[in-house]
């Protein structure tokens, strides 16, 4: 580790995983999206998204995804060269359509967008409609950050695999929300979270290493806890909170989703399971301007003030260390930076056989 | 309960309650705060958004704070004239001073200014500062519907009962949030909740009656479990899915108190322990005019499929209906309507001791 910082230990650290330097990573995925089309400067800006992913420790929406994006888009189920634009627009909100193209830039495009019109009003609200799977979440809420912006986006899953509170029918997705608040000299304050106690990302990154699960993240159709990682897809994944957690996932849901046209319930599609159909992909994006309600200054040096008394705080017994929400992402991302992003060998070998079977180098 | 609905035995049914009609607490509660020095209208105002949170169900927040507000306002603690106005405002977004008046007020302005300029630009964000508690958010939430907006509420709880996840330190509220969604014949969906398992006020209304919390609301400062509901105070709230209850929790009090100049962390006061500091309660409320993205008629009938799908789901064994968020509140609202607000005995009597003090008529 750089600096000395403790990370937590969420996911197991293999020793023997390789470290990639964060250009080399970007470089192999830019060469896989130009070899199955898309535009050069695309398929930067996606690999950039991704390795961001990554470099924010973001294990489970970074590189990992290459062999799912690489099927769909062999499969027909995205636009290679989508005109992504807005379909409407005041001073305060925008409607985007992605066309269907890669949800990254899709996202990307509307957080600029979101910045932009922040700037001048002060808060903007952008719904996108026709987007697709964007990886992870904080990649965009963050962009905000070095505007003393704050940034946020949530998003309808690409997949159901939750049930209403209480019942059984897989009707619901993970749906989660990010957002990023700028601090001064302390790390910035993100959340990245489903709405479930587990994405399905962080299930995946356990099933490749043969892991099993916690209680309490999946459940079977009888209530009873699913702890094989492998057989999360037939169980239900859990709310956090029971009721609220359901709550939340059904506000994001309409706000994501219906509110722009886009799918929502029954007509998500299960982008695992189905390579050729469009998801019609919602998503919700802000930005505010620290500086439109006081000065950006005063603001990041209280959130500098209120981190440190959270930080401070007396611990529970066993508690090593008391973190804000993205201090643990905020050390990967020194660490990751400085010393390469470290690729285990079952995911070094799945994203080298997508090199092969394209043609482009492996890592 | 009217039309055969089933309502969630969430609190236990007091069969004993008297049922006072809505017109006649409001009336009540209007003659006690014009009794504390509240302008008439202000009174009525204050009193009609108490009213309104019991009938919609938020029995923690309603009437059951006529003891609380009357000890503040006499404590010195309220402005009883309030220049409730707005300090910056642009097209997207306005920040809010509420000089220190009623939450209720304050809150009831906030949202309509949002509404007003939600209908205009689609969306509209407003920071509230120097607000003071405001009963059930619910309320201010709701009031979007009957124009076909998405209404939000979010504030930084008015007392400290939780702390950084991890830690023991009292430095977090329950730092609740609302949000309203319209539907076309189904039940408008509405979240209420705090970020912590429990509110303060759920547990309140269970120490008022003598009943135990479950396992999981409040924990003391070794992790063990409290479940005495008089004895919540000498312990710790717990958040909803942990760390990510607590990430919620932190971005609700950055973005209602922080970026409003409000209070949080360490300068929130306990308004149950304090009846004299001025609080300068922050919260933030968001309109979302639903024609500016799409056909208002077709959302709503998309939030009525989607929330069909929801209910028709097969259920886990055990579970005798799945209900949408906001769906229980809605059958309460029916009810008492109908038949009144249940006020127990305990609570009639608290209620009645404050009349009595004030020399008005009681309930």
């Amino acid at each position: 580790m750089a600096d000395g910082y403790e990370i937590s230990p969420e996911f197991p650290v293999d020793e023997n995983a390789v470290r990639v330097p964060y250009e080399r990573l970007k470089a192999y995925m830019t060469s896989v999206f130009q070899a199955v089309g898309l535009p050069d400067a695309d398929a930067a800006g996606v690999a950039t998204a991704m390795a961001d992913g990554d470099l924010l420790g973001k294990d489970s929406h970074g590189c990992i995804r290459v062999p799912l994006y690489v099927r769909r888009i062999k499969g027909g189920a995205i636009n290679l060269t989508p005109n992504i634009r807005v379909e409407k627009q005041t001073p305060a909100m925008a409607l985007v359509n992605g066309d269907n193209g890669m949800g990254h830039l899709v996202a990307r495009y509307s957080m600029n967008l979101a910045m932009d019109m922040a700037a001048e009003n002060g808060i903007a609200w952008i719904g996108l409609q026709h987007s697709n799977h964007a990886g992870a979440a904080a990649v965009y809420a963050s962009m905000a950050l070095e505007r003393d912006q704050i940034g946020l986006i949530a998003c309808v899953g690409s997949a159901n695999h939750a049930a209403p509170y209480g019942g059984t029918d897989i009707l619901v997705g993970t749906n989660p929300i990010a957002v990023a608040i700028p601090a001064q000299e302390e790390p910035p304050v993100v959340i990245d979270m489903a709405t479930t106690n587990s994405s399905l990302g962080k299930i995946m990154v356990k099933a490749m290493h043969g892991e099993p699960m916690p209680e309490g993240w999946v459940i079977d159709a009888l209530g009873e806890a699913i702890t094989d990682s492998a057989k999360a897809d037939d169980g239900i994944l859990t709310h956090i909170g029971g009721a609220k957690g359901f709550g939340l996932s059904m506000v994001i849901g309409f706000l994501a989703g219906t509110l722009n046209g886009a799918a929502f319930g029954s007509d998500v599609i299960h982008i695992g399971e189905d390579p050729h159909s469009v998801t019609n992909t919602g998503q919700f994006i802000m930005a505010i301007d620290v500086g439109h309600f006081l000065d950006a200054g005063v603001f990041k040096g209280n959130v500098d003030r209120i981190s440190r008394e959270m930080t401070g705080s007396a611990k529970l017994p066993g508690v090593s260390e008391i973190r804000m929400p993205g201090t643990n992402s905020w050390r990967i991302y020194q660490d990751r930076q400085a010393n390469g992003i470290p690729l285990t060998a079952p995911l070094l070998d799945n994203l080298n056989k997508v090199a092969t079977e394209l043609g482009v180098e492996g890592l």
